[in-house]
């Protein structure tokens, strides 16, 4: 699944570092920097603006970490199953389960209001390159970030004063090369509309994800409110249930979360040496302590899939990007293209050896690692506390001076994920803690002072048990009055997860700290380099790496040849019969199985393109020529999974779910007139 | 913890390749083989062949996987407690826990006796070298593997005419340069007499494993028996309960299970890219649905315990592994050395290219290794129908065409291992059938034909339930009438396990025919060559790689200096109550905490050396230079797990408890006066 689970910390996230050119279809694309030359070259023809105009104003950004778009004059939005899953988990409980039955709603106001979840459109991207270079000026390691982080909370509050329709970002682009101000319009009153059974869109679950061929309906229907109203939508994209054609030109809009194309060798050997085996290691030992617990009982099994799903398709990205770092055919091409670029630009005084301080920095940060990793406890309550901890110490200080999640610009959605009712599962919660409490032992010891300050004398299954059953923040009314009460309430709780939370706080800010003087202020001076050094070198007409913001790419609709055998391009909805066994998660749907007669079994179901998408870009609609959806990208094939560090054409494929088959299901499987009719109308 | 988990499948093991000149303390020497100039050179002082002889007939080697010693004259054998735990889990159940609580033996006839276990005692080691190279001649590939195995079998036989008492292994050093005929005097009657309570061994658990400063009390008491009473053994150690002193000379005799520090590039690369990653992703779900499964119940926490610390320790050292081989000055210092070697024997045309021969060999191996893997399932249950199934299909062939588990000179210990009466929890069966089963799946993938063949249209819970709930192997009598109804009785078996297994087995052949062909015989060929090229570069003064047979290490007493700060070389019990925390695992033992008065807190309790140990080694008598044992060696320290590929003097160290910390036990905290005479007597 494409889904950008790293979306919440984008904004601390290593940037990217810079670009080089594109092989031909490959690229996340910015809409200002589109290459229309080279698709003309390609394809013998390419968009004109007013056909990018209409794409970008209708494509829609989901903060949960996925990209939608939408699809009627109503504010009726396209995007995944699994972008809903956590919206049906959490609107259902034992006596209703949304997520296992799919929700159709048969009229408007039962539509499911999803909590946390918040859709955004750009309006408006501004170049404010000068504005924090300027501020930052020679300035390094921790006063940098600082003198960053400012410029870019005041731009941000200075270019959106209605902080209730609107949110302004400002992204960093080649890894400090560029800066520019999105502007969005924002619609924080998300609801479903409609969404199929969990099994007709995992069908073949985890070990079929990232694989093709595949049969999954992961497709489902939100709608923007505003007042207690549909959002009045007249951009939009035209829904075209037609199937694909094998060779068509095809576009991927959406919201790609990161890649990291860009990095040096020292980054790549951190990733492949230290981030990759501790991640792939503690995350594994997670899922096998949940899978467990699910088999305890029914409730268990329910409340623990949606953590489950996000944990697979999680280890199955980072064991795939394992493969590609230990893969020496793949390692050398991203060797050759820095060899190239360093090459290219030797000898020139200005740019200088921005690799040597990026080496510098990553020793640092390999210091760093497991305390800036292990010191953050896991856990939804835990989160809260954190949150509620820091907001309330933040907000306190000017915006100029204050942590990224907490200016004056990010606040309001920061408070929505924190207040929204939403359930909580304490014992899913105690076991994510006691988890990852037991990792930061073994990975700090047992004698470091971060275990201590993490343990005190307790074992990490005591000290989660007494936090999950002693915290009341379970309760919204609980959080919102922390909130409201600021630093003063919650100074003054007995709560013990907020107690816990303040306890940390002050060891996590300080190893912020030291993260912003060694490594990040080092990286982001490197960055303007490496941006220099490849601007010089290739010209300007790149793509930067991914930052969950607003990209297109283009590419065809294209099967590939596995170990000598062509893997079609699509399947058919009918193939879901001869693949089921019977047993989960090869079972068939309950309504397809209802249905079987009924359905056009030569439907095309799912269907690969050759577009060049990373997660955050589940949900993105496939467009054609005309403008038109035929599909939602929703994952990529297994070879998809290298692209976090390089793109390979002949093999890396975008895996969409066609229009026409969400089309079957709304007319035939999961009957949604209303809907079928909305999408249909002019 | 220093546990040979792999020493039922040494036989098919990887070889190691062939020795380079050791460096001061760095070397497992075989007996035939100890640098008496090298340590007189560097102590003053060297052991002559009558102490080395002592020693040599007093060691013991445990199938289970650990080494030991005689300790008197009425055949007492000191070890570890984590090598008897599996033998105190076997002999509990919900009534009697001898593992949580201890063990005791007040006479000699309440000893426990351990099943599948049997010591053995080298009693001659004979150059078979010329026999095996010319029984291969100039073979290749499977016909190769086929020649020497079936000589090895004749060899073998012909050396063990009584299987009663004798057993005979042909062990292949310096991965094919040199074939030794071992021969033991067995004692297949291994008694327990004396183990403490499991937190006084394991204080401080799995966060403390291979860490030092240590608090462990891992030593017991086995007993060898013959025809019901105790075995009479004139040659052994003398006890010697003193404090070690800092700097003094110590011997290591045991048997570590394997190394790998002549690899070639290619083979590192395969551990580092391929089997480290994959070992540790699944091993770690296994664990953490242990742990879950633990916390279901009394019930689960006392029957998963021994596997849940089999699995940790794993583990722990496949991720020092991992550190070890991601370290990029520990690797190169292995580049370095290989380079040395080639470049020594540049241009010998007799030697010729055997690196690219490896490289092939590796190349084949990765396209085979996953289904190697994954075609074997987990569980007791499945490897007693495995066992069962294969034991009656090769009995019918000459001996020398059987499998090398099923010759004649094998089959007593494989027989005894099957038929001996021990618990089985069918919970954990399942739990390990099933994770096996769904990581087959995972890693095969779906469509793959040997995931269809494991799995057919049943799904991994599914099928686990059904063999582990359907089979009666877990009653002996019902293995026994298998055993002993040969081929006959197992293909008319209705029992589903066995059929399971029946299934298998035809495709575990035609893999292993393949690896012969591919990957074991090229390497056998190659590995001539290295021996030669080795020899010929530094001499034949070489110690091999470890093969899970009798070596002998020197070293001394001594800490180390840890980022920059003195580890002391030893520990004092009283630091146990220091280091409490009242929580498992660091809670005190309930004798310890009794006992705390009268325990004379200055005992030296732990200790660390320089000798060079790997797992295999558990157990080991730590010797003086007077030939008494002062003390058990158990574990190593963090910076010895990358021991497995090259040793690093100024780090790399070994743990060992005290014989005066054990003398404190027996007199004060777990009283067995009888055992203290027994060992004080001459």
């Amino acid at each position: 699944m494409q889904i950008n689970r790293n979306a919440l910390f984008a904004a601390t996230a290593i940037c990217a570092l810079a670009s080089q050119p594109a092989m031909a279809e490959e690229g996340m694309w910015t809409f200002d920097g589109f290459p229309a030359e080279q698709v003309r070259e390609q394809y013998g023809w390419a968009p004109d603006q007013a056909w990018l105009d209409t794409v970008r104003n209708s494509a829609v950004r989901l903060t949960g970490g996925c990209s939608a778009s939408f699809v009627s004059p109503d504010g009726l939005i396209l995007t995944n199953h699994h972008c809903v899953a956590s919206c049906l988990f959490d609107n259902s409980d034992e006596t209703a389960d949304y997520l296992l039955n799919g929700f159709v709603a048969d009229r408007r106001d039962a539509e499911l209001k999803c909590p946390g979840q918040q859709a955004e459109v750009v309006t408006m991207i501004s170049d404010v390159t000068p504005d924090v270079i300027g501020a930052i000026g020679s300035q390094t390691g921790e006063a940098l970030t600082k003198a960053r982080d400012a410029k870019i909370a005041e731009l941000e509050k200075a270019g959106c004063p209605d902080s209730e329709t609107t949110r302004c970002q400002v992204v960093t682009l080649f890894g400090g090369g560029q800066y520019k101000l999105y502007t969005y319009r924002k619609y924080s009153d998300v609801r479903l509309a409609w969404a199929p059974e969990d099994r007709a869109a995992t069908f073949g679950g985890d070990p079929d994800n990232f694989n093709f061929p595949r049969y999954s309906l992961d497709a489902s229907f939100l709608r923007a409110y505003e007042n207690g109203r549909p959002v009045a939508t007249p951009e939009h994209l035209k829904w075209n249930p037609r199937a694909p054609e094998e060779g068509e030109i095809t576009f991927v809009v959406g919201n790609p979360g990161s890649t990291s194309r860009l990095w040096t060798d020292s980054q790549l050997a951190f990733e492949r040496e230290v981030r990759l085996p501790v991640t792939v290691a503690t995350l594994s030992e997670l899922r096998g302590r949940l899978i467990r617990a699910m088999e305890e009982s029914k409730e268990h099994a329910r409340e623990g899939g949606d953590m489950l799903s996000g944990i697979e398709n999680s280890l199955k990205v980072y064991i795939g990007r394992t493969k590609a770092l230990n893969d020496p055919a793949f390692t050398a091409k991203l060797a050759e293209a820095q060899n190239d670029l360093r090459q290219q630009v030797a000898g020139d005084s200005e740019i200088g050896d921005p690799w040597t301080t990026v080496d510098e920095a990553m020793n640092a940060y390999r210091a760093l690692y497991y305390p800036l990793r292990f010191t953050q406890p896991s856990g939804d309550l835990y989160s809260y506390a954190q949150t509620l901890v820091f907001a309330a110490q933040e907000r306190g200080k000017p915006n100029s001076e204050r942590l990224p999640g907490y200016t004056d610009s990010a606040l309001p959605l920061t408070e929505k994920q924190v207040l929204d009712e939403r359930p909580v599962y304490p014992w899913l919660d105690e076991l994510g803690m006691e988890w990852s409490l037991s990792k930061a032992r073994e990975y700090l010891g047992v004698d470091d002072p971060d275990t201590k300050l993490l343990l005190g004398k307790e074992s990490p299954e005591q000290l989660a048990e007494r936090l999950v059953n002693g915290t009341s923040l379970a309760d919204p009314a609980v959080r919102k009055a922390l909130w409201d009460g600021g630093l003063e309430a919650v100074e003054a709780s007995n709560d013990p997860m907020i107690q816990y939370a303040l306890k940390l706080a002050t060891r996590q800010r300080e190893l912020k700290a030291l993260a912003d003087a060694q490594y990040s202020g080092p990286l982001a001076a490197a960055g303007v380099k490496l941006a220099d050094a490849r601007f010089a070198a290739y010209g300007d007409s790149l793509y930067p790496d991914a930052t969950f913001t607003l990209r297109i790419s283009y590419g065809q609709v294209k099967g590939w040849v596995e170990r000598g055998n062509q893997v079609p391009f699509q399947t058919t909805m009918g193939g879901t019969f001869e693949r089921a066994t019977g047993n989960a998660p090869f079972d068939v749907a309950p309504a397809f199985a209802v249905n079987q007669t009924k359905i056009d079994k030569n439907t095309t179901y799912d269907f690969v393109t050759t577009n060049d998408i990373i997660g955050g870009n589940s949900g993105s609609p496939v467009i054609d020529r005309a403008g038109t959806v035929i599909g939602a990208a929703f994952d990529g094939n297994i070879h998809s999974l290298g692209g976090n560090y390089g793109y390979d054409g002949t093999l890396n494929r975008t895996v969409a779910v066609s229009a026409a088959a969400v089309q079957e299901a709304l007319e035939t499987i999961y009957p949604a007139p209303a809907l079928v009719e909305e999408l249909a109308r002019r």
